[in-house]
């Protein structure tokens, strides 16, 4: 979220003298020593020490410092951290840190801190903040135009491009000349600290091209905007949701997005490093949900909000398990006189359990990278069926081998072989139908190869299971 | 993997009509009716409607289409592609159908197609090449300096700076002025098409700084680099691994990055596109390592390829049930007695392991964006153990509620009841205890959140519900 992109978060600081010589700067990596030896400075008070090394470093690994620090420590660090760092800082620490730092500062000093960020950050800061100081912060921000700016982008919906969007950018009129777009710059060198690309506009501000800096430098000074601009520029609306627009800039290899309205005007710029997030928020997310973990939680949250995001499919599970011993009820009388027969139920589970999962996990992934269209599921069964079988008939001849080998009921290897196929074979094709036909009601699939799959195939498995036993031994 | 950061993968047609008038271009979004009326097209050899079809769209759609084709059909599209496009459609099309393509071309042809690629992007596909072909491709490329690069490129390992990184670049000597840099990038203006920085070096090579295309164009033509130029620069050794590299520039929000040799010597520059490739695939491993895949396969894979990544997770999934019926095996005769001690195998089996991977996937997640530092277990441990109790509670006292409504064994239902908030305890200590484990050892702990735990915590709770049912029942 930082404004920078070529060499972000800046250290500015006019001492920082291990660049002096050479330029090869290596990241940072935190170690608990160090943040051992942090810890015990600040209970000596040993503020030249500090000082020093917060010089160190870049805001980002302050913030990876202040966050495995308590608040009291973090905040006397924050204290001594110059001004011009603290706005950065704030923006890279951990929600609750920031609240909490936040809440010690008065609506002033936040406005002050809100001064030194990007339009779009500030907003995302201002959302966080308590409602009832929201209006006073932005009263107290001095630059109009950022205030401006920030309650412009407090509009929009979350989750929107306008959420995700910064107003700061540098647009020019067709018809001015490449003289006119450098003064522009100049002008505009200060707010807008990441510059790509000069937007073109026409004479109602409808975005109708673009002019990189290259084409800009290479140019003569009194030649129009108009003959030398690329009037193909990709953009999106202000409604379209951020999933999309990191599908967008992903595919196409973008670096910049500008956002129009529905008029067709250029109303703010999104960047790849805000979309990097949103990847890999998206990833995250997906793995929690495959995981059983209803809501947006992380190992730092509190113990009440980790247990609520992960009861619901606790739940879920636990209904499917009250089920499954409906289920092996009825056939109470089989297991007295086979008991054999509920020695292999965790492995019946278990496998149409991980097969469900497997078949899921392919298919989710290929409608997730456009690789599976969603559309035409014939091909798609007969392929995961196809898996199926081979796998199940590796697993199934194992099974059987192992069971004749240390048993000698041939009945209960016969069950317990067939059922395995059998089952694998549906859990194939469950774990490939439930999450395209999802998709095909606009659900999103990642939510099929979690725990519901799962659930749905230890139901499946000893039903199937049962089922066959019952047919076998009553053959006999 | 394309070159203008700015606004990819560009048409190249004089006559694409729609952008003349309004500029807000949509993303393509491709339909199987659509791919069914190119495919008519193509069985009907209507040449000019493909044409002009083909010019509606970028690179990256046009291989989208391609994705979507038979061989034959996508050959024959390809060929009627005009030059400019061919390398572009090449690089996005999959793995797959790029070896058919190429496999259809001489090598002379395969060299025209790497002399229109970005240095980086020839090297990966020369690398697909059969090793028998792959000098005499390089030996056909006309530009010689094109072909050096990537040589150079071929001798870096898969997986490090120097197989990500391009050569493209322009850099300056420190001592030059203003207008020399300009001359320079005007002289480079057709082989950089990405370029957001130069960089600057001092007489030996080495990289000392940068300076932003916005700073030289408000600099005065002849200042000397040096008094402008930004020495605070972040840079990567040519070994540094891809993982590392996307961690440092998602962490500093960096959109190029340049690479250095053991001198400190500048070699090249990676982009954020390829970057957000990496991060993505790295998410994508990851699903597919909790899923129990073990190789990295997609849906358009080879069945025989797909069963071969599934069927090692799958045969520790059955080894898992086979120690699973042995420990059950132990209670043959508690079962003949208590029958309905079987009835909730599937109930324990399921809990443990949803328990388990829910913890698992949330200090995994904690790892890889670094809030978890793999450091002092105890608090980690405590917290899980009490969300543990929490959701055991209140599953453990649900099931208790049901068990007495539905049955009269009071026994059954306190075996039942311990015997899950046991397990769910002990699941969420594994859950936690492996990845954190795995992680101190330089294991992947995305691997312990897949069917690993899930066949621990299987066998763990089954062992835990007999022997606590063996304990109460001989209480009686």
């Amino acid at each position: 979220m930082f404004s920078n992109l070529e060499q972000k978060n800046s250290k500015n600081y006019p001492n920082s003298k291990h660049f002096l010589t050479f330029a090869a700067v290596m990241a940072f990596e935190l170690t608990s020593d160090y943040v051992d030896i942090l810890r015990l400075a600040i209970e000596e008070r040993k503020d030249q020490f500090l000082t020093e090394q917060m010089q160190e470093h870049y805001a980002v690994d302050i913030a990876e410092i202040f966050n495995q620090l308590g608040f009291d420590e973090a905040k006397y660090l924050y204290d001594l951290l110059p001004e011009e760092v603290t706005a950065d800082v704030l923006l890279e620490v951990t929600e609750e840190l920031r609240e909490e730092l936040l809440s010690s500062l008065s609506t002033k000093e936040i406005a002050e801190q809100l001064d030194n960020m990007d339009s779009d950050d500030a907003a995302d800061v201002i959302n966080e903040l308590p409602e009832e100081i929201q209006d006073e912060v932005l009263s107290h921000i001095e630059d109009i135009d950022q205030a401006g700016d920030i309650a412009d982008l407090l509009s929009y919906e979350e989750g929107t491009a306008g959420s995700l969007m910064a107003k700061e950018l540098v647009s020019v009129y067709a018809h001015e000349t490449v003289n006119a777009c450098i003064e522009e710059i100049r002008r505009q060198t200060d707010t807008v600290e990441t510059m790509y690309t000069v937007y073109v506009l026409d004479d109602k501000e409808r975005l109708i091209g673009l002019l990189s800096l290259k084409k800009l430098i290479v140019a003569h000074p009194l030649t129009r905007i108009e003959e030398i601009y690329d009037s193909e520029i990709m953009s999106v609306k202000v409604t379209e949701t951020t999933d999309e627009i990191s599908d967008i800039m992903r595919k196409y290899d973008l670096v910049v997005l500008p956002v129009v309205d529905s008029l067709g005007r250029l109303v703010g710029r999104i960047t790849i490093d805000d979309v990097v997030d949103v990847i890999r928020e998206e990833a995250e997310k997906d793995i929690q949900r495959m995981s059983g973990i209803s809501d947006d939680v992380d190992s730092t949250d509190k113990i009440w909000r980790l247990s609520r995001a992960r009861i619901p499919w606790l739940l879920v599970g636990m209904c499917g398990g009250i089920i499954g011993s409906r289920i092996i009820g009825n056939y109470e009388t089989q297991i007295k006189i086979h008991p054999e027969m509920a020695f292999f139920i965790p492995l019946i589970g278990a496998m149409g359990g991980n097969v469900g999962v497997q078949s899921s996990a392919i298919i989710v992934q290929g409608l997730a990278n456009n690789s599976v269209s969603g559309e035409r599921l014939a091909p798609k069964l007969l392929k995961e069926l196809g898996v199926g079988l081979i796998n199940g008939l590796i697993c199934s001849s194992l099974i059987f081998g192992y069971n004749m080998l240390i048993s000698d009921s041939f009945h209960l290897a016969a069950v317990v072989s067939i059922a395995l196929i059998t089952v694998i074979m549906f859990a194939s094709f469950l774990g490939t139908f439930v999450p395209l036909t999802l998709h095909r009601f606009k659900i999103n699939p990642a939510l099929a190869t979690g725990p519901f799959v799962t659930t749905l195939n230890d139901i499946l498995g000893i039903t199937i299971y049962f089922l066959i036993g019952r047919i076998l031994y009553s053959a006999v």
